[in-house]
């Protein structure tokens, strides 16, 4: 067990949510098929369709390497490359398993504001080359919102996925954060996804308040053709299932999808509002999701770490935040305080 | 949810057991950090090295056919081949996951009685071939107890060990159901396992009464080097680890983990001792952990059939009964009645 | 250089045939564009359009192993399977070349006389399993002749590929003798290909006279889509490509492609005829291409190696003899005359 | 056939040189062992040995692209990452290739000056991250000369395996035109290779007048073990070695293959003499080895083209010539003169 204080390192941090535990605990009755042949994941496949309002294919994994990995080497083969921004997850974090699980395909990096790709770097990468020494693009990846808490609006979306269509290419969206994007733009997921050109969704649950488990969504059936097969063999069909499947009904059908992301966001926002115009403190990104980045001089990371704050820190002294479902609203409020002593006492020291 | 009656298909059909559960529920209290670096994931790994006393690394997979497939990457290249049991479920029933994760390794199949791999067996495919133009055989692995409920003695697997070192081959022993091995044989898990030459073991959760996971365990530590990085690039590495280890502390300080196998192992023999010697009824296999199977005129299944008996069918008359951790006595001996029943039913009318 | 009295081991024990060889230097004279965009790739691709009287498409690739690897690599996904006989070349002496080209594509394997699939077969592979622990069925190959010299009939490809597309199977044909089947069958190579079903054949040139090379043919454009990108990923893209490409001009264009097989089978026939009858010597398989595989006495088999012939030898007294282009006849009827007088001589003995 | 004048596109434009094809020739006579057991691999692989002054282990492959995919494949495993510069063949031009045979092996990219890494990009790279989200660098890969014809020093490779030796980093030399960077340098190849730290090596056959060939050199035995099986596996064994290996025998023997490097680099030399002082024009690189990559005005390319000759173009009016062993020196003189025309007749109109 970590020190409360600490919590805002991470929204992997958090526990279960209540909703998900429940439906959890409900589950736990009894006996029930395995592999995905009963009634939760029956009842949590149509609780997506019915918030997408599309009869998307569904299928559950255990983690968002995985998802994203399963998802874009469906898109392609091991010749085809992966376009994406040079901080995406995918790029960054995933120790190479978008490669391995598509045995071999490339990503292509696009140098990006935000980590937000444009159809402009899209384009760029996409027709740099055409000859058959090099990967041919399939897919274009966005993570929405981005990994510095970027919102992609509707327009941007559908400006990506009209580049796509007309090189060919196929959208995919890493929704790790998923629900804190709908909670920022407003609208609703189907807006965001297939009605805005993405082909394949991967939703994050874990994030949002589950355990474990990530949903993919494919949007157009026929992508999703032997999909299970492809889930099955790379380890991430759980016997259990209903244990994967249950908490997302929990989630979706009580709505704390949508809550636990705007409870995050909006903890995100008080901190923001908290430090504007703090002498020395400038926010490294706007804040459009559940995270704050502040560049801050080294002294006051100092002072705040001092105080028992834990954050990811980065090279140009900024400090990551981020707001799980369960941030405590006086320990953000807590936390604010302390920044805002901290650089006011710096700015007494200098 | 599917009828209590039916439970008996498949030990992947039961929910959590008490002490699993309780685990979570006490993990699930304020945060704690991501990706294993947690007191519980602590905690479980410092339970199976006491458990199995001896200082082996301990790793959590998502489940068994990726807890298997990743320790048998881990022991070979895509060149190399894997010895098994032509019933392995490696072999018949991870949709050529072991060939995946490994990038091409060819499983070497031997024809076996009740799925038990033999020192001439593995010699046999181990020599039959040493020319570059078939893999090199580099791994063995055995499932104790086999997919129809076999049991290797200590002595067997010493002489299977022996021969593995003769050869140059590494052993690894499928454990789905390994509890219920150590149930039947009264041996401590070390004396099974590392004491008898076992490299790699893959220590099944699910079925034991957990949600999801898997323990691998290394007991030559040199052989583990690096699996952490071949966990996350395979998507095998929960964010929130907790949730994949605190069960195992529940399971394992409690001794659960040997009183559920036990169970299953005890209805499986109440049901084997009460069709012994029914006219046209015969064990196929020795009954030694938590698995019956019936050989039984087709009338006999319709029978069962009728009464909302579900299991599965083999060719030839075979049905499969498999009984877990929370099966129900009252219900195991409503089945052995019904067999007994329907058998002299048959008969009468033969 | 070995003796060549040992040249009948194996087809591959031969050099370059001379209409290769010659096209091969006159390719050699100036410069040409490399990886294929060549006027002597273009010609060879046209021979094989010409040759097959349809517009396939053309790949030229290194080996047979890389050549039937990518083919049956490029008809199905890593979670598909591929049917084969127990004798196939692709399932006992490719090392996990298909599992490796595939990313774990499970080879199915069907016991079979003579290394002949049948549709009863086929069709018991592909429909004994439906579910997704199981890799799907997608293609079925056969090496035409077989690995033991058996040629399918025009027929018999008719009845695999009907059943084939019944099953909606993929029908895959490795033609690394695939000549010599021509030169059996007095076909056309249209007849017993796409006319007949097969969607993609690989033809083999290096048992046909050539150093180095196969084509790849697909007869179904669609399914070609990409391929290039698929040779050149796997490391099968020669950047000199004339020199892969020339040496099928000179085969084609002059005929000697089938002449080289027709010497081959000529030469097989002599060994059969003149064997026929002999005490103790039997023919283990029909001989309807290059090869006779005689089953004798171990003194018979003895007394040939001591007169300096080298064969391959199998379980139960087998022994393998292969008869490339450049047979010389008068070494075959040398051979013929010593297989009966060690005949003779054993039965005298005996 | 391409017109003379276009040859200096590329090196991969030229035939096999006359050492090269005699030992062909004399290969091509009488029957030999498949699949390496023959007297002309041994043959080769001894005068490999001799050449380098020691007990190397060394293998054919058909084409770079295989060669340092494999040899790259075998230093790491799939989550590991290689460490090389963004001008790389192995990351610009093998179309994923080292990821497709690693299984995912992410290439770590270095930004430089004429494709060279330094020990300081190489520690940057390799200690940027050390947590199991990203590969774990494991081999760096040095392009000799670089892919825009700089030469590594014998004292610069020995800082970079000293750096790789204190990071736990091997070591591997693409040596596409490694005869080239000896000529250059004037040293032995062992000087510049094992002497020098590095553990494999890939020496280019096909740009130093070969048909078709690489050879991969380890000059750590232990470093090769099952290397054999490996190629195998990947379609990289020939079954007719002996037209892989002869050609090595003649290029090493004869010392052609010194001499036909040198005369590349003597063209390029002559080029570059020739241009030097141009108005406009401008060497865009050092030339070192048979390369000349100039920077001309858009007018003066032009001219060039519609004299007929032919080279790539890169972005910023950058043009490259190659020059191959058979250059045509008064061809290379015409160039050098229609450049200094191209480029006087610019400066008189602008």
């Amino acid at each position: 067990m970590i020190d409360q204080a600490q919590q805002f390192a991470s929204d992997n941090y958090a526990g279960i949510c209540p909703e998900a535990w429940n439906a959890m605990a409900e589950a736990n009755s009894g006996s029930a098929t395995a592999y995905g042949d009963d009634d939760w994941t029956q009842r949590a496949s149509d609780a997506f369709r019915t918030l997408f309002g599309t009869e998307c294919e569904v299928f559950f994994a255990f983690n968002g390497t995985a998802a994203n990995s399963l998802a874009l080497a469906s898109l392609g083969q091991s010749y085809h490359s992966v376009i994406c921004s040079s901080s995406a997850h995918v790029e960054t974090d995933e120790c190479g398993a978008p490669e391995f699980f598509s045995n071999g395909s490339k990503l292509l990096v696009a140098q990006t504001a935000g980590g937000k790709l444009t159809p402009e770097a899209v384009r760029g990468l996409a027709t740099s080359r055409s000859d058959i020494h090099f990967p041919k693009p399939r897919v274009v990846t966005i993570t929405q919102p981005t990994e510095t808490g970027q919102v992609y609006s509707v327009a941007e979306v559908r400006a990506l996925s009209a580049t796509c269509r007309e090189l060919g290419l196929r959208l995919h969206m890493d929704g790790a954060r998923f629900a804190h994007a709908c909670a920022t733009l407003g609208c609703s997921p189907a807006e965001i996804t297939w009605q805005a050109g993405v082909d394949v969704l991967c939703f994050g649950g874990t994030k949002n308040g589950m355990a474990v488990g990530e949903a993919v969504l494919f949007f157009e059936p026929t992508l999703a053709e032997d999909f299970d097969y492809r889930c099955k063999q790379a380890g991430q069909l759980a016997s259990k299932m209903r244990f994967l499947s249950a908490p997302w009904v929990g989630l979706l059908e009580s709505g704390a999808w949508l809550r636990n992301a705007e409870h995050g966001n909006d903890c995100a926002q008080r901190v923001a509002a908290a430090v504007a115009g703090l002498p020395g403190i400038e926010l490294m990104f706007p804040v459009e999701a559940n995270a704050v980045f502040l560049r801050a001089p080294e002294p006051v990371l100092e002072a705040l770490r001092a105080r028992g704050w834990r954050f990811y820190t980065f090279i140009g002294g900024g400090a990551r935040f981020m707001f799980a479902w369960d941030a405590d609203v006086a320990r953000v409020d807590a936390l604010a305080r302390d920044v805002r002593e901290a650089a006011l006492a710096a700015l007494v020291e200098a």
